[in-house]
């Protein structure tokens, strides 16, 4: 739990998904190892934000003098399940100039006459930076499995190649974490019904999200073959309740400011002579 | 002034680079427009964040919906100056997902292998995007000119390319605002100082920061040129006092406020049917 003073337990070992893990049986509405309330989950969020604030500024320190290390947080989950909310909220309480950020939208056809890895490798980010995937990869074996848009050995093929590409990137010096928000089908209803009700959330509605809605069971089978296949040691998938959006955003803050922690940062050392230098600057 | 309450006069007036404009009469500690301190400018600063990220908000949703416009934010800088802070407190308060950010560093071979220009047309923003570029093409007319990088026709050439270059993005729909922060000589060495004498700033220093500074002057006359070739109706200036870190915070904030005013946005309007959609969401 490291310097957050808010935890109870450590959250981590109940949102990894490990063996034997089925995501039918986990809850949307848990609150593991927080105790309290939405009002206190966001002075959580508060502290949280100046401990991940300074833990990304080291890491980008260590970039500046040459270390290789980088984070990768991976984002997936149904619409409305609160994507959005983590990059301003969570992603958003970092400087922009140690973040690299990246929506992956529908494939161009320039990027679907790659493979699938083509268009996501390109944006892996550079040593310093917290990368972030506002989806990513997991789109091709998601949708690309529920509409079958590639034929079922193709989308077989993809896992391992997932596995393989992203143990790449781990043993390159990347900390890999993997979300999906889980919301219950139920609170999607409730956030699809608000964005209709009010003029100024239309523009986030999209008449494809009820099309997805209706594929709802197989899309969380085809979450549960990602979890099956491409959870990890070195890039382990989290399964974090998001129907309450303020407990999403305190958890994918904690997985990141753990990320951190375990990289054992610091300030680096200066590369030059400081007495020297405070002579220099005197006769300047 | 538009939604923000604490100014008590225009400040974009006093900041604008326009005719016969000279750098060396332009105070570096002044807070146009601004009657308080510090502390009432944090306050400032943290009210208009609040404008600012749902402008910028309003901005993205237009993008979604087949909007051109977009916003492109240009810092230069002597060392020190702030661009750092900018980034952090100005750019950081607005949601990365909104937010196209650009270090430009020293050129690599590719990139020198091209016209300066190539490298930063590849990092325009994007339609609903506010751009920030960290440092930019004005390097190559800056240390470009002051360290003899190029011979001088291709320095002088330069401004022009520049000037070509931006009125194409404006026609095109991006709002160009162009920020010096202006600092004092002074200034500068209290604050480099103060990295050299704190552990944690040295990764901060660099000795060629030093180099640079004994050619204080030659950089102030390269700006000059900057401002009386490039401050365009499409594209103006604007040279920001710096030695109050949070009073240069808070101008840029307004220069960006500004300009998404300007494009006088709301809510898109839905591009479908409301009730044919709640009844779809009903039915799901």
């Amino acid at each position: 739990m490291g310097r957050e003073s808010f935890w109870t337990t450590e959250p981590e070992e109940f949102l990894r998904v490990g063996e034997d893990f089925v995501l039918a049986d986990q809850p949307t509405h848990a609150k593991y190892g927080f105790n309290e309330g939405k009002s206190e989950g966001k002075d959580a969020l508060a502290e949280g934000a100046g401990i991940l604030g300074e833990l990304q500024e080291q890491l980008y320190a260590a970039g500046t003098v040459g270390e290789r290390r980088r984070v990768l947080l991976v984002l997936q989950a149904m619409d409305t399940a609160g994507k959005g909310g983590i990059v301003s909220h969570v992603v958003g309480a970092v400087n922009p100039a140690g973040i690299s950020y990246k929506a992956f939208k529908k494939p161009t056809k320039e990027e679907l006459a790659h493979d699938f890895l083509w268009r996501v490798a390109k944006e892996a980010p550079e040593a310093g930076q917290i990368g972030v995937f506002d989806r990513s990869h997991y789109e091709d074996v998601l949708i690309g499995r529920v509409r079958q848009l590639a034929p079922p050995e193709e989308i077989e093929r993809r896992y391992e190649a997932i596995n393989q590409f992203e143990k790449e990137l781990a043993f390159g010096g990347t900390t890999i974490v993997k979300v999906m928000l889980h919301i219950s089908k139920q609170e999607q209803g409730a956030r699809l019904a608000d964005r209709l009700e009010r003029p100024e959330k239309h523009w986030k509605y999209n008449p494809a999200d009820i099309d997805e809605r209706m594929r709802w069971d197989d899309y969380q089978d085809a979450y549960q073959v990602v979890f099956d296949r491409t959870s990890t040691e070195y890039a382990p998938w989290y399964v974090v309740p998001a129907d309450r959006k303020w407990y999403a955003r305190l958890a994918v803050q904690h997985l990141l400011v753990r990320a951190l922690e375990n990289l054992d940062l610091g300030w680096p050392e200066a590369t030059f002579d400081v007495e020297a230098e405070k002579a220099r600057l005197a006769a300047s």
